[in-house]
């Protein structure tokens, strides 16, 4: 399934008792739907706030429905900040998640002397006017292969933490800047980490070729603040073909 | 008083008793704020559910504060979907409606096959991919000093019925289509129901030509139906000098 959701009113992708997930609520639909084994893989596991563009997710369940009325049934169902935009089938044991050759993010940022009441639940409003080309300065150094330790909330829990970061961008258009950032994997809260520390260069409270410093450290306890998450958004999902 | 507004939790911005609007809630604030005969008119009478990039609007009521101050005074008491993005001090005698040379709205339409969950307030989900370059041709004669009347939801209320539309622009992006007005004045709907005519068009339901005979006729019967609200919003209004 590729799905798109608006992430303000969840507690994010993954399952959660007694907390509204977008995994919980398409899971328990899928169930009255498909039968009690469907079960459900996101690409990502997006944070409380987050929101989706193209979130993939693999459905297994025995299904006697064409294609197109799966999404439809679906959709009849689901409230209107969550949306399937597409339903596939899948090579059997396909997992959207261990499948995925990588991800991309986007997140906004509103830096206009008043929030922007339109953004408000998709845009890190700040109050510093962002020099973008001192942001994108300072993350270049992030491109490649690297140990993102510095960047991750919760360092050294066993995962390898070594990154491949493929594209990073800043764009200006007006009063918003948006961040691009595409890579094979991320470690936890590494987006926002990453957000965080590039608003700290251009606001000029760091210059750029600190970043550089932090990321070498692998000590997340010199890296600047996480970004909130309701400007972050997952754009796609890539994956081999 | 330059706003900016997320119409979607009000019923337009004109006040009225038992409901929540714009205008109600600022000069609701601006009483207990500035005094009893702080009074506030807006250059645009929004419909309910219609937002604005920036409104105009006069607050008339004496203030011991410097301009800054109002507005930090207004932004810290209202909610997040009202910004006040700029205070001004007005000639004696300003009425932000009656000084006002025109407007310019947009109108945001999603054609996807799915409805995009992140627009779901701020644009139209239409089930037809449309066609923009028709759209564009049908609209073309409305430019010019003409009679509206057959966009007009309450025709003949002794109100003048021509109007100058100086510009129109529509314009695609992915799924995402903007239909552009700009115009001295606006007769109740009008660009709600030249966009829902343009959309007859751009669907293939109707073909160019037949706008500039609807528009020839005077006859609101002969216009196509009246887009949503929620896809409108207010962009800007223009001021001499």
């Amino acid at each position: 399934l590729t799905l798109a959701y608006d992430g303000t009113a969840y507690r994010g992708w993954q399952v959660q008792s007694g907390a509204p997930t977008i995994q919980g609520l398409l899971t328990d639909l899928a169930r009255r739907l498909f039968g009690a084994d469907a079960r459900l893989t996101g690409a990502s596991r997006t944070d409380a706030g987050v929101h989706a563009l193209r979130q993939t997710a693999s459905l297994t369940a025995a299904i006697g429905l064409p294609l197109s009325a799966i999404r439809a049934a679906l959709n009849d169902r689901l409230p209107a900040d969550i949306r399937v935009l597409e339903a596939e089938e899948a090579q059997p044991g396909f997992n959207a998640r261990r499948a995925a050759l990588g991800k991309r993010y986007a997140y906004l940022i509103d830096d206009g002397p008043v929030a922007n009441p339109l953004l408000r639940h998709h845009a890190w409003h700040v109050k510093w006017r962002l020099d973008v080309g001192a942001m994108r300065q300072a993350l270049g150094v992030c491109l490649g292969i690297h140990d993102f330790s510095a960047f991750c909330a919760a360092p050294g829990r066993g995962q390898p933490a070594v990154c491949t970061v493929r594209a990073l961008h800043v764009l200006r258009r007006r009063e918003r800047v948006a961040v691009l950032v595409s890579a094979d994997r991320y470690l936890h809260h590494m987006a926002r980490n990453l957000v965080g520390s590039a608003v700290a260069v251009g606001r000029g409270a760091r210059d750029p070729a600190w970043l550089g410093t932090v990321l070498a450290s692998r000590d997340r306890r010199l890296a600047g603040p996480t970004a909130p998450a309701h400007g972050l958004t997952l754009v796609r999902v890539l994956y081999p073909r």
